[in-house]
């Protein structure tokens, strides 16, 4: 798409000095101080700028936003969350194209230009439901990117016809095969693991493994992902969400596969869940394994929490590792910003000359008082052209 | 204070029906629908009416809200923090009558018309930081009750001369005695909880005792808080404040303490802090142990996060406790409320007939979405008078 050139003025790129930032074709031509221009202009008054924000684990088809309130209905276990969601799915009408477009328009609001949405694949609803969001994400091209990630949800192995769905979704454009708990849920970690490796293969496509599975069964599972990431060569192209299990209490343990995990650059995606063990940040920042953060379900049958805002969940992700130094805040922005880009493998991504425009400006003093105050973010650019102002995208939400 | 009759017309009293509330008095003096008036009106569209939120442990003279962002300086261990913050006390002129003054103004501002707040006591501020805040008390009294606890945070038998200084504290007007880590901070706990319990006795106020110290070593100063609170007959005016060690992997271990502070009637206060072990709300719950909950330091030298939202504080509380249920949310309200309300002992706190009108108006469908939202208030009443609207106070900040 063509865009108008557009000058940002006065913007303190990352939260450095106040500066000017001249977009052309989409991409960031110009970063100097009192650029005279005679393009359209923002004013940004002082405001910081950011890349765009990635929503890098989330689940558009599921969310109950603008539904109407709900009351919680699933029992404690995952099993109850996802055998639940299964029947209020058709009770509720939950239709994922409506909910996808709904949330994707939230998630602009608040300043995400990229999204990885896995979406449900399973016998019941087919592949309707990556149907559903692969046309939001068609109508909201040029606003922001959505990345479909085929998840058997209910199942590989243990829900017979469900390989076959995941392959017609590969088929029909999902871009990463998705899987989870090859143990705690399909009782079949070669089975799964050996199915989704060989989906990948086959597609030439990335991993993104939800892993809930907490402590040695975890580690089990992942040394399984580890094994085979090296085995079909797919360095660089395996996430593992959640990845519990390394917030196990034996801390050696843990490092010793965080280790593994930077040999086979393998990326992880955490939802920085307050009450559950989660992957340390500072581990893997150490180990140098890209941390990439994500709201996850937001308000649906499996909790009410959420709202979609990345810069809220740095925050989170702030509290859950503790990180009060400036600097250590700031990383968990890069989580929820170059940590998800490079796992999304977005190009160009940044605020450099050259880059492709995504942008988003926020009134803080500072990156950290950006994360945790959180205000309505001022204005987004997707490609150079404003998609969102004040907090709210400008297409309407059906 | 004489306050004008005021009719709140279309209100949902936790979430139930719509319902129109007759204040005279100061007080709630009729729940019923329909009521014609000649008394002043406030529409409130549907808004859910909670009772006025209770910020139950907070330190307002430490703030640095409004005196433009500061990069964080303290090291990573307590006494890094404690000892950073005394210096920079100084350095940046953290003026505790001006800054209380901020965050009071911030937490009637997001509804809350309580506060229990401590106060630095040491032999470098002596007792002027309590001077301030009580001077911040008294001006706002009307429009938001500040309770202060002394509190020796650099350690009352290892820095001679607090002890008297505590004293001094409580003969102008503290109104709880406070304590903290009596192993990890004086390496006294005999010493130290013998002495604020002599002073709760002489002074015949109650006790709140931050307890950071984990696992055994704090179920050891637990105990002898336990011993002491039976000794002195004081069952229900002791509180203690953080308990991380009841969040110890020995669930039965932290169960028998919690089945022992039930029977000494000690309440817990809680921030929900993500990354370490905390008190889970569903023990406490079910042991009849009373919760409630706090922001702890906001935006200070200790750390970055905190806004003084006491809805937002049950989120976090929500999230901490994996409560997702809605009536498990609406018990995270409850310890921001009613359980606030309990451990203040404030009087005819509620939205029952009779009740002071001490009330907040959010615009929400249900208890957990206003939860889980928190928009801002759209109004806020101190006793029937309007002191905040929109998300602010009536009263200006300093």
């Amino acid at each position: 798409m063509k865009t108008d050139p557009l000058l940002l003025r006065n913007v303190r790129p990352w939260g450095g000095a106040v500066i000017d930032v001249l977009i052309e074709n989409g991409r960031i031509a110009t970063i100097a101080p009192n650029q005279s221009t005679t393009v359209a202009v923002e004013d940004g008054g002082g405001a910081i700028l950011l890349p765009g924000l990635v929503e890098a684990h989330t689940h558009l088809d599921k969310s109950l936003w603008g539904m109407g309130w709900r009351e919680h209905q699933a029992g404690p276990n995952l099993r109850d969350k996802i055998d639940t969601e299964r029947r209020l799915r058709k009770e509720w009408n939950i239709e994922p194209h409506r909910q996808s477009m709904r949330q994707a328009l939230l998630s602009l609001g608040h300043g995400s230009t990229a999204i990885r949405s896995h979406v449900d694949i399973d016998t019941e609803v087919g592949i309707s439901g990556l149907e559903g969001v692969l046309q939001t994400a068609e109508l909201l091209s040029g606003q922001i990117e959505i990345e479909t990630v085929a998840f058997p949800q209910s199942g590989l192995m243990s829900r017979p016809g469900t390989l076959d769905l995941m392959e017609q979704a590969m088929q029909i454009g999902a871009d990463v095969v998705g899987g989870l708990d090859p143990c705690g849920i399909d009782a079949d970690p070669k089975g799964q693991l050996d199915a989704v490796f060989a989906l990948a293969e086959k597609y030439g496509k990335p991993i993104d493994i939800h892993l809930h599975e907490p402590g040695e069964l975890g580690a089990f599972s992942m040394e399984m992902i580890l094994d085979r990431t090296l085995a079909h060569g797919m360095q660089g192209h395996v996430t593992i969400s959640h990845a519990f299990c390394l917030g196990m209490p034996d801390r050696d343990r843990a490092r010793a596969l965080v280790a593994r995990l930077a040999d086979a650059r393998i990326h992880i995606a955490t939802v920085a869940t307050p009450s559950r063990p989660v992957p340390l940040a500072e581990d893997l920042r150490t180990a140098g394994v890209t941390l990439c953060a994500g709201s996850d379900g937001i308000r649906d049958t499996w909790g009410p929490y959420g709202n979609a805002d990345m810069l809220e969940r740095a925050m989170l992700l702030g509290l859950r590792n503790n990180l009060r130094a400036d600097p250590d805040v700031e990383h968990a922005l890069w989580c929820c910003t170059y940590g998800g880009a490079h796992v999304m493998a977005l190009k160009d991504y940044g605020i450099e000359t050259g880059c492709i425009a995504d942008l988003v400006l926020v009134d803080a003093e500072s990156v950290t008082h950006a994360v945790v105050s959180h205000p309505p973010r001022r204005l987004v650019l997707k490609e150079g052209r404003v998609v969102a102002r004040d907090g709210t995208a400008l297409t309407e939400s059906p």
